[in-house]
């Protein structure tokens, strides 16, 4: 998780980062508390917490090189950290990640400079140990939507509900040796659910003609997966064929597409434009994809307003979907690693969207 | 969910208060979207979120009486903002769950004042509604701790793992009608993790002597439960027995005391004082419980450093514990209703420490 990376690339007017974003503070040093603080200088790194997390501290961050200050009171915690800053010019700080509270109380001692979410950026590469995580936990993924689908499929018959296939799909992934789901598992059945690309799941039972969305991930060691399957309860009308063939042929467009050097927008265009020429881009209301990590959404975007460019050892979804009230809608999403000549896919449930 | 309580009282110097902390834009307004803001002013409730959730934001806010600003660019909803407050004078805004960089471009067009989290105290004060809701949840975690207590007696032979204990519990809280787990699961077995009063469940095996400490609660419409039961695996030693005979009192003289008009530092003390006659105060470090709505903690506080006084209507736990490394811990919690004259369980899970 620790690399050799200059954070400093983009804040040279800084000589001191304060880190305050626990997944930036997980990414620099181990740590894994629900409270704590990263000083990174040219040559030192320092994690603060509080008195609960002391011995925990300690032995997480123990490979990163961090010295440890744990302090029971809130008050002299802040003052190790303002102590540790002593001599520094400038501190580079998160305006979005930090309050505006803890930002007045830290500009009393310090000159701070709002800088962006550098970890984010740097956090973008993945090493082995990383993408390994992931891959247990797209694997788990996998093994639970296996076990859930035949029931998805029987529903024609022996009806189930949203809620009933999304408590499996969470419970499976941990028996199968997710940690936990990665995000709240999306299963949206019908003309008006499966329409919404974000919805939580409900009681409405699926029933024959449903288009259904099943958007399910893992979380493995605080990394996530992502997957989406998309599939059609009882016998698929024309329309249902043909719109699910358009969202493939976006999909595997845009897996083609993927490689070092594609920019997050020509990626976005690459997907869109399978949809523009059919006439159906206006049922396509989202970006194609983003960064998976430690966050189940970061950097980089696939969109229109994106200026990031995919690089090797990033690891990202590609998931264009169409979607219109009355009709419901199909996504496929996978989740890949960024190879040096395209990429490979951590998720591997084989798209099975109409049944028999 | 909306009453007509006057989230002015302690902020008379504003004429309008702005919310961006979702759970109180929800209790102000009943929208449940993960983007929004609330406007309150003398005369008007405004919700602002974005283009994705302008339908739902409508229906979700009726009963409210709120006026529904949706935009899908973020840049026109900020303007919208700035324009719901013009001719205000002073704009009250908590500076805790607000970031710098929002609370920057705010202050480039507003007059902000810094404000504690009012609702935070107008929440504390529950109407049937939300009661019957923590009701639902408190039953839900009470039918799975007693499906799951037998698999955690037969550890003693047949050995089962806290993350099985875990997962078990969080399902079955769904199939009785849960929404969700209100937090993580705690299950915490033997000498160094049942020590801990906040663990993550991990693949440690329960076995004979350890004492297990679990803490669940569920979640129902927002509403959340929260109970904690203490057990010894095999035949408890005679340490075991004094030390959770102890915790017992300490609870039992806490929810004795527990009434309208008790200070929440006065009821940490009558809990406190119980272990510190018996010379074991050292081993409890933490305060005797808090508020639970819509968030698992809330106002009010039960400790040393409250100036709070406990209100009818308020939701609390009572849950003393001690803690030893080498020896483990007991903590027991249920989660009460503070009534006219004392106080009535929501949790009904009976203590059942010691096997047979």
């Amino acid at each position: 998780m620790i690399r050799a990376h200059d954070p400093f690339g983009s804040a040279s007017a800084c000589d001191a980062l304060l880190f305050t974003d626990l997944v930036d503070v997980r990414w620099l040093t181990g740590f894994t508390g629900s409270n704590g603080w990263a000083v990174l200088t040219a040559h030192d790194l320092v994690l603060g917490t509080d008195g609960r997390y002391g011995d925990r501290a300690r032995a997480e961050a123990a490979s990163s090189g961090a010295t440890v200050i744990a302090e029971t009171s809130r008050v002299k915690l802040h003052h190790r950290l303002i102590g540790s800053l002593t001599g520094t010019q400038r501190v580079g700080l998160d305006p979005v990640s930090t309050s505006h509270a803890e930002w007045q109380r830290l500009a009393a001692d310090l000159t701070l400079e709002p800088v962006g979410s550098l970890v984010g950026l740097q956090r973008r590469i993945k090493d082995d140990a990383e993408i390994e995580r992931m891959t247990v936990a797209a694997r788990a993924a996998d093994a639970a939507l296996a076990e859930v689908e035949p029931a998805l499929f029987a529903s024609v018959d022996t009806p189930v509900t949203e809620a009933d296939i999304r408590t499996e799909l969470e419970y499976r992934m941990r028996l199968h040796g997710a940690d936990d789901r990665s995000y709240d598992t999306i299963v949206a059945g019908g003309p008006d659910h499966a329409a919404r690309p974000h919805h939580d799941a409900t009681n409405r039972t699926i029933v024959a003609g449903d288009t259904v969305i099943i958007d399910v991930g893992a979380l493995v060691d605080g990394y996530h997966s992502d997957m989406t399957r998309s599939y059609v309860i009882g016998e698929p009308t024309d329309e249902q064929r043909e719109i699910y063939a358009l969202v493939e042929a976006s999909h595997a467009a845009g897996i083609a597409a993927l490689r070092p050097g594609i920019s997050a927008r020509e990626l976005d265009t690459v997907c869109r434009d399978v949809f523009d020429q059919a006439g159906r881009l206006d049922w396509y209301p989202h970006g194609t994809g983003h960064g998976v990590g430690l966050q189940i959404h970061e950097s980089p975007f696939h969109s229109q307003a994106s200026d990031e460019v995919i690089a090797a050892g990033n690891v990202v979804t590609v998931e264009p979907g169409l979607y219109r009230v009355g009709f419901g809608g199909f996504r496929i999403e996978d989740l890949l690693v960024v190879t040096e000549t395209g990429s490979r896919p951590l998720t591997h449930t084989v798209p099975r969207p109409f049944p028999g």
